[in-house]
This record gives structure tokens, sequence and C-alpha cells, in this order.
């Protein structure tokens, strides 16, 4: 393997494991030996990458952000086709990014690293992640997609409330973030955006019509 | 002033300034001098009433919990006046509970410790707080104030991912404890909720009927 080829995958690896770190002590508590121990490689190694936790944390965020953007569909720039609904663009992102909260220690430490106070917040992923559902509400809304007593701003609070709601909970409850609850969720949102008689085309659970 | 007037005025300082100092830090970072110098006490005085930073956080989980019950009216065992609606004593509820987080850094902590996984959480106050939404939103099912389409268990969900996503958001930026956030969560919600022809009779906003 060429050195720089195994240099990042070391890179890899102590972001991985900082995640993890962060994921069950949190941000505050865990150590930088807790760290390069759970990625097998020694202090002096994690330093060489890494000059403080901080500096970990902002890698952390950077490779969640990634993959936000990934969900999104932001990443390739990608467009929805002709007629495709931004609505259910928006259940099925939030269905995938819970799915990805499930099994993705990297998204979920960067995400949990939006409510830490002690530090600041470059790539806050929660403030990212409203952006987006706004930007997609407002394009709904432009498309005449919404029920026009639905105003966009209100549904945007709710979603992003919710969904940060199920992140949170899921800390103590995976349960949280399961496809069930973000069903249940949109099962009750969907007839307040979508007019009566175009609903039956809308999917809660979700569809596989996401591009990206 | 008596002895024990004085220990007990002593210990509510010590729990304020543990709340606060929870609240600015975090528990994992927030030492117990920070805490003992802003309630203007000796480190000997903090110890002689709570031995450990685990006992002040359990002090503050009890007292923002007396303060939770106190918001949702089980403290005073509060009967609803007869023909009240439980679904308009939720809103009011949350209400007052956004209120009260936005001046009350006891009940702030309270409920930021329940999401502390460094600790076990006795008085997970998020958890107290879905039993109560889903104890009054059952009654109002049973009680038929519900729209039939309307499933208890998935307001359930929403309403208690929302709150909670609304407390978190507010670390960073309170006006997702403003008074606005919450009407325009409820806007929303209410039309799901509640038959078409009885919305008329309900407020968003919040009324002050609410008891206790």
């Amino acid at each position: 393997m060429v050195k720089q080829e195994r240099a990042a995958r070391t890179r890899e690896t102590l972001i991985r494991s900082a995640a993890e770190t962060f994921d069950r002590d949190g941000f505050s508590v865990a150590s930088l030996t807790a760290i390069s121990s759970l990625a097998g490689v020694s202090n002096g190694a994690l330093h060489f990458h890494f000059p403080s936790k901080a500096a970990l944390a902002h890698a952390v965020e950077e490779s969640a952000l990634t993959r936000l953007l990934a969900l999104t569909g932001e990443a390739e720039g990608d467009e929805l086709p002709a007629g495709a609904s931004r609505v259910q663009l928006l259940v099925d992102v939030t269905h995938a990014i819970a799915g990805a909260l499930r099994g993705d220690p990297v998204l979920r430490a960067g995400f949990a690293l939006s409510g830490e106070l002690s530090r600041p917040g470059p790539g806050d992923l929660r403030e990212r992640w409203r952006h987006w559902v706004e930007d997609t509400l407002r394009l709904a809304e432009l498309e005449g997609e919404l029920r026009p007593e639905a105003a966009a701003g209100d549904v945007v609070t709710a979603v992003v409330a919710a969904t940060v709601g199920f992140e949170v909970l899921a800390v103590r409850d995976e349960a949280w973030l399961s496809a069930a609850t973000v069903t249940r969720f949109w099962r009750l949102l969907l007839p307040t955006l979508i007019p009566a008689d175009r609903l039956a085309g809308f999917e809660a659970a979700g569809t596989d019509r996401r591009p990206g």
C-alpha cells in the first residue's frame, strides 16, 4: 500500500473512532486516548493527523456533512425528474436520514455536535438540514404542490423540530428513529400539506424514487 | 433566620447555581468549584449539601420535575372543568412549558439532563412529558374530541418529538421556544386533530384557561 493511501485510511479510521467515542461518551468527556486506542493507532499517530480534539470533531462534522449532502441529493446537484413531488422527496429523505442515523455513528455524532455549546458549530448539521427543508418546501409551495391553507413556514418549523426531536430522543430509545415512527409522523402531517384529491399518490412510508 | 431555614435557602441557591452552570457548560464539563462560586458559598458548604455532582444533578432534576408537574397540572391533581377541551389544555401547556424553558434555568437543565448518556436518568423529564402527552391525548380520543382519522398515537409521536426539538434547537437559537414558533406548530397540527366544524373554538396561540 502506498504511503499516502495508508495515511488516508488511518485518517478515516480515526474519524470513525472519534465519532463512536463522541457518540458513546459525549464530546466533552471523550478522551483522545480512548479514540486512538479504539482506532488501534498510537497517540503520536493521532496527533500527526489531528492536533486537538476540536480538530477531530471538525473532521467528524465535515464527514457527516458529506453524508448528509449525499442523502439530500445536494452532493451531485441532482435534479428532480419532471413531475416528481418535492413533498414526497422530503418524506423519502427523512426516512433515509433516520435509517442512516440508526446505522452510522459518524452521521449521528455530526448531528449531536450541533448541540455542543462548548464549541462553535462551523458545519452545524441541524442548521444545514433546516435550510434544505426550507428550500424544498418553498419550492413545493411555488410549484403549487401544497394546499393553499398550508403555510410553508409552519411546515418547516414542524418538520425540523420533529426530526431533531427524533434524533435526540433516539439517544435513549432507538425506536424514535424507526421507519414506523417516521411513517407515523408523515401519516399525520401529509393530509395538512397535500390537497385531499392528490393524497393517494403519496407514501408516508417513503418510496425509493429519491435521487442520488 | 433559623438555622434550618438558612440551610434550605443555601440548598435552593446551590440547585439554581448548578442548573445555570449545567445549562452554560453542560453536565460533563461543569465544575463544582464554578457552582459553589456562583452560589457564593464555600466548597465545603456545597459538599455538606451535595456529596457529588451526580447528587446535585439529581436535585436539579427533582426540582425541575416539580415545576413540570405544576405546569401540566399534575401537581395538585387538577381536574379539567366539565366540557373543557383536553386538546386545548395540551396546546396551553406546551405554551406554558416553552415560556418556562425560556426563563427558568432549572427547568432547562432538568430537560437537558434527560439527554445525558453519561448518567442514568431516574427522573427523566422528557419521558415524563411523553407520558403526560400520551395520557392527555388518549383521554381526548376516548372523550370523542379527536377526528376519527387522527390516531392518538401518531399525534403523541409528533407532539413529543417537536417539543423536544424546540427545547434542543433553542440552545443555539432562542426563537425555537418563542410563542410564535409554538403557535405555528399548533396552527398546522390542530386541523388534523379536531373536526373542522369545531376548529373555530380552538386557539393555537393558547388560552389562560389552563388549570393550576
